[in-house]
């Protein structure tokens, strides 16, 4: 069939929004009707050309809800007319990473999804003249009409509006992931988190969804502060206005230090303050920003030894089939919000337009609706 | 009262062996006879001049078992004639780390311990010249006589030989706490030691309790392995003898990484590596070696954003008054040993070989036996 995208021919340069090929699904694939999809900064990050391991061209895009088409031969959790998001992580339920109580990252298509086709080593997208276009992430969700292997996609309610949900398919779990399934946050936890952005803000929603007693946010722009109390941030902490050193600062606005700390701004010397300001014998630091290629994390020893412990989190630790229907349940019952991170709503033929909101600072999450 | 006592009058000069003044216990202190003390890194890393929070003079020593003499004011938990291990980490069971279900660090009397004397704020030994001398570690084992708070002192069974079980004051318990406390090691695990020295062996045999499937040993001196095969290595690395990088190697050695790795060398580049061989997705790495003083870990954040959690420990993350009896059971039934890693014992007299002993990389364990 034929379907529109926005495809990114080249590093650094703007999407084009053209008509491409898109194969119909082989086995165990799916083909999905896209109706909406966030722009997030991992696009940003391939489009730019930063990320060492994008390939181009691809039609990028890994945050989208949409309806199932049409399905291959043997697939048999999803049928035409189903309500879906997307997973970049999938959950196979079979492989040693799926069998594994304590991790996410299910390996079953990892390498083939890596390079940008599906698991048969082969792209279903091309151009009109026939050339072929990659996949990303699995998702290429920035195309009207996408497949993708059955164990990549959770099934949703219908009732749910998918140019909310679709949120739900990296930011929205990857930040309420981290609060509840990797660091498991009890109820009555202080906690700070560096970086108010989409991704700290849903992790101050989870930390509020979770019962902390305080949610510190830092951040350098103290625009974000509205924003932030009304999902659930306590206390705000902008480092250029503190005198001492932000981490005796923090350690002591938390009463000895935090319980949890999250960074949500890929720079390392943040992931350093927010583990040194995690509490002595029992703080937990969960690294969830993504760090410039070749940049490194470092502390003492000590910080360990007494007590500390360094996590990092993908996708928030979400089984995607799993653990997305029932964030999609809490949205739809009230427990989370989406809708004031959605600032800028745009169709696809202006998808260019989210990436420059993206680059001024203007958005939360653009979304594109199809 | 007098008594015999190794006093270190200052940094990088041998023990002086002499008679000091005791003064008998105060409200809540115990005056304890020391009938045995290993002789640990620790020691010898303040001895050296190395720790920049040594101080002189002292007497050392916080690896000891003994017998209960006196009981100040207020302690009831112990009774003249009960046999105790001092514990250089206490256990008030009152504190908010001892009321945290996550922490073995009891914060009860860690200002006065780490400025070298009692919780009233004073020393209980002296020259003879009437002259103070520093307490170490809360312990001072290397005195035949010491006095304790009650909370630093572990009842033990009567029946346990305290030339072996002194060893439980410090090296046993960091090594098997560090599998069973710290890292929960489950049955079936693949696990890596670095470092075969006293503490490694005691990992090792901790793997062995918990019922690790495969227990990878790596050290640098093959005349090591003998011994830790009998506490249970199932392979043994030399990274001397591997020709490609050490970590790859370790990850196929242990079929896509280790479930838990423990460094027990105190090189923080070795403790990069633990990391980096650990399971993605799973694998934990535990701290256990003392780094030198300003040394810094370090590595991508990739490696925690991808699954792998780096902790540390110390003592174990034993609670010593609860904990430390049963690992004396352990012993007296069989579960652990601890004779053959005792290669030396000694007189008060001649404590100086111990170190020596240490140097020259011939002991596992030197015990003086009063
Ligand atoms: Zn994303
Ligand atoms: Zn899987
Ligand atoms: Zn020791
Ligand atoms: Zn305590």
């Amino acid at each position: 069939m034929r379907t529109r995208a926005a495809v990114a021919t080249q590093a650094g340069k703007p999407l084009e929004i053209m008509d491409v090929n898109l194969d119909g699904p082989r086995a165990g694939e799916v083909l999905v009707e896209i109706k909406a999809t966030g722009i997030c900064h991992t696009d940003e990050f391939t489009l730019s050309g930063a990320d060492p391991e994008g390939m181009f061209p691809a039609i990028l895009g890994h945050e989208g809800a949409g309806v199932v088409l049409e399905v291959g031969e043997g697939v048999t959790s999803l049928k035409p007319g189903d309500h879906v998001i997307p997973l970049y992580t999938p959950e196979c339920r079979e492989c040693d990473y799926c069998l594994h109580p304590k991790t996410n990252l299910c390996q079953a298509i990892r390498e083939t999804q890596g390079k940008g086709v599906m698991p048969d080593g082969t792209s279903r997208f091309s151009t009109l003249d026939g050339d072929p276009i990659l996949h990303y992430m699995g998702c290429s969700t920035f195309s009207n009409h996408t497949v993708l292997p059955e164990i990549a996609l959770a099934k949703i309610r219908e009732d749910a509006p998918f140019d909310k949900v679709c949120y739900i398919g990296c930011g929205v779990t990857t930040g309420i992931g981290a609060v509840i399934n990797t660091a498991k946050v009890e109820i009555g936890s202080r906690c700070v988190v560096f970086g108010l952005g989409g991704i700290g803000l849903n992790v101050i929603q989870g930390l509020r969804l979770a019962g902390a007693d305080q949610i510190v946010g830092v951040d350098l722009n103290p625009d974000k502060v509205p924003m932030a109390e009304k999902f659930g941030m306590t206390d705000f902490v902008n480092p250029n206005e503190v005198e001492s050193d932000l981490v005796p600062y923090l350690v002591n606005l938390t009463k000895g230090g935090a319980d949890y700390t999250f960074d949500a701004t890929g720079n390392v010397k943040v992931m350093r303050d927010a583990l040194e300001c995690a509490h002595k014998g029992w703080g937990e630091s969960i690294i969830i920003g993504v760090a410039p290629a070749g940049a490194e994390i470092a502390t003492r020893p000590f910080q360990l030894v007494t007590g500390r412990t360094w996590k990092g989190t993908a996708f928030g630790g979400a089984r995607g089939r799993t653990d997305v229907p029932k964030i999609v349940d809490w949205y739809m019952d009230g427990k989370i919000e989406i809708d004031p991170m959605i600032t800028h709503t745009m169709p696809l033929e202006d998808i260019n337009k989210g990436f420059d909101l993206m680059h001024a600072g203007e958005s939360i999450r653009s979304v594109v609706i199809y």
